[in-house]
């Protein structure tokens, strides 16, 4: 395909990390925000110019309350273009779209969303990096115009995501299960922390610190998210909210015959449920394998650890180092193909280092 | 300190890997386990050796429902030894303990905790870091004979957990909050997984890797954890079921006035919540520095990052490599003390570092 003309509408962590993406590949897109400051941020750093020209192709890129109204007037300022954005939600904004524009200008419409983002927000947090090998979810319509999905899904594989395409319907689905329902757990967790005592949080571990990460996401942002998308979160948060009260009863009553079993029976549906993840931590998508190596605590030992794993030829798909404040040591965790494990271990092994 | 006599009962996670530590400081302990070939297992990898003389100090690392029972074994067989146990709730323990043995031996025996474990269990899971700058919560009581605590808080000093007494009550009210809640929490979760589509789960992003991690624990060994602490579990989770109620009450009707601000309510007590976890995701102990930089996917490529910080005397304090699979770059994230990150920044870029 030739070099779509790009537009994108908002210069938050989304829409500068798409700049950054897409100027790296050559397609530098004309960008703007209604803050001048972000924008001025988002062409400093590279993420696009100001625009000059009429778009093939527009990314709205903005807060997921005011998305549908910026898709509706980018669909009229430019009656050629294909109009896409990014929001978490897509059957909110289909229908208010659908709702202000004609059959021509919808079938130009279709909603996407990258599966990225971060902790942070603004330009400054933007990454050219956010998308990369990460889903971007295309929602296709029947009654689209037959161009507008293929330039969505090759801008999305010219900054190396990787296009899926799934129902508007299928979409919001899935992200009330993988994304909202997670977002609100942890909220609901993290919240009951505010009865705790410093001496309390004070034991904290990794495990509360794990559940209990997203609970710092934007609440502003989090409340349009929620909203937009209710109907498919509620009966995901209703069945938990029957696993619960089963849980409280047993709990309550532990003396009752049959409680201890149905406490044990969540907690053995937890078990099933987190191994159908795919990907590092679950299911049938693990691949790599752990070794893990103690080492000096000093940069210099990890570097030469480093150093002797790259001489031996073994490619690290992942590393983590286990460092304790104030240790002598430090552990590194190395994932690496399962093809590569033995041989690391006995390479590691025979040279002295330490594995445990 | 004079070296003391220690015996390990349970040659598991926890009692192998403090048999491992306490070797490596030369008091090398009995270690026994009812399974002789994880006692075999343990002595091999030197977390100890056959006990053959009467202990100064006793450690119980059995699981939580025969634990109470073997402390009053080893009160009984041991006349003059301190006796502690290392599970995860400790008024039940204390209270069975209390019913079984006269107060002459009871004043031998003080619980304690170690808050460290894994994802896996058994002996060949054991490390010897596993207690490193981890708390190790003593529960002393008045009736408690004098050097008891100071033996154990001894041990855990030499192997470098950070000991920390708290009273029985107090214990188990933290780790109810701190470590229970967010197990069930994330069992509950991962428990609505199972519903989910193999086309949802491929949406699945870190947020809900985290969120979901512990509920693949050992389900067995978490509902003898649960029994045991349902008194100070209860409450909690009591309040949690309110908090949902409230917020599936809100989500059912958005529309009507305050609605909204009830789903905010709870994100933000969330937000303020995950803060007050002290450490380097949350509140006021953080005091690392995030930089972060552009690598090729290469080992070699990471350890010349490493080779490059060492030469400018920058000391890295914790390391992550964020890495897509296929991707021709990684990502290194850099904790540094505050004070180095500026120079650290600085040097970087001069040699031509690409930084985030």
């Amino acid at each position: 395909m030739s070099e779509p003309k790009v537009l994108i509408i908002g210069a938050g962590l989304l829409g500068t990390s798409l700049g950054l993406a897409l100027s790296r590949q050559g397609v530098v897109p004309g960008i703007e925000d209604l803050s001048k400051a972000n924008q001025r941020l988002a062409i400093e750093y590279g993420a696009g110019v100001r625009p000059f020209e009429e778009p093939d192709l527009v990314f709205v890129c903005v807060p997921p309350d005011i998305t549908a109204q910026a898709v509706v007037d980018q669909l009229k300022k430019y009656p050629r273009a294909i109009v896409t954005d990014v929001a978490s939600v897509k059957s909110f904004i289909l229908e208010e779209v659908a709702s202000q524009v004609d059959s021509a200008a919808l079938a130009r419409y279709v909603g996407s969303h990258p599966m990225a983002g971060r902790e942070k927000g603004g330009p400054g947090s933007a990454r050219a990096d956010l998308f990369f090998a990460r889903p971007w979810v295309i929602t296709p319509r029947v009654d689209n115009d037959s161009l507008a999905v293929s330039l969505i899904r090759d801008a999305a594989n010219r900054i190396g995501a990787l296009p899926i395409e799934l129902s508007v319907e299928k979409h919001d689905s899935a992200v009330a299960l993988v994304s909202h329902l997670p977002q609100l757990l942890s909220s609901l967790l993290a919240a009951r922390l505010l009865s705790g005592s410093e001496e309390q949080l004070n034991l904290a571990g990794q495990g509360l610190r794990d559940t209990a990460r997203i609970a710092s996401s934007d609440a502003d942002l989090w409340i349009q998210i929620i909203s937009q998308n209710a109907g498919q979160i509620l009966p995901l948060l209703v069945g938990l909210q029957s696993d619960l009260n089963q849980l409280v009863a047993s709990i309550s009553n532990l003396d009752e015959v049959g409680a201890l079993a149905k406490v044990h029976t969540i907690l053995d549906a937890g078990n099933r449920g987190v191994s159908k993840i795919p990907g590092k931590h679950g299911g049938k998508f693990l691949e790599y394998q752990l070794v893990t190596v103690v080492i000096d605590d000093s940069p210099g030992a990890l570097a030469g650890l480093l150093m002797f794993i790259g001489e031996i030829g073994v490619n690290i798909e992942d590393l983590k180092l286990e460092h304790s404040p104030g240790a002598a040591i430090g552990l590194v965790e190395l994932q690496v193909m399962p093809e590569s494990a033995g041989r690391l271990v006995e390479k590691l092994s025979e040279n002295g280092w330490r594995l445990v």
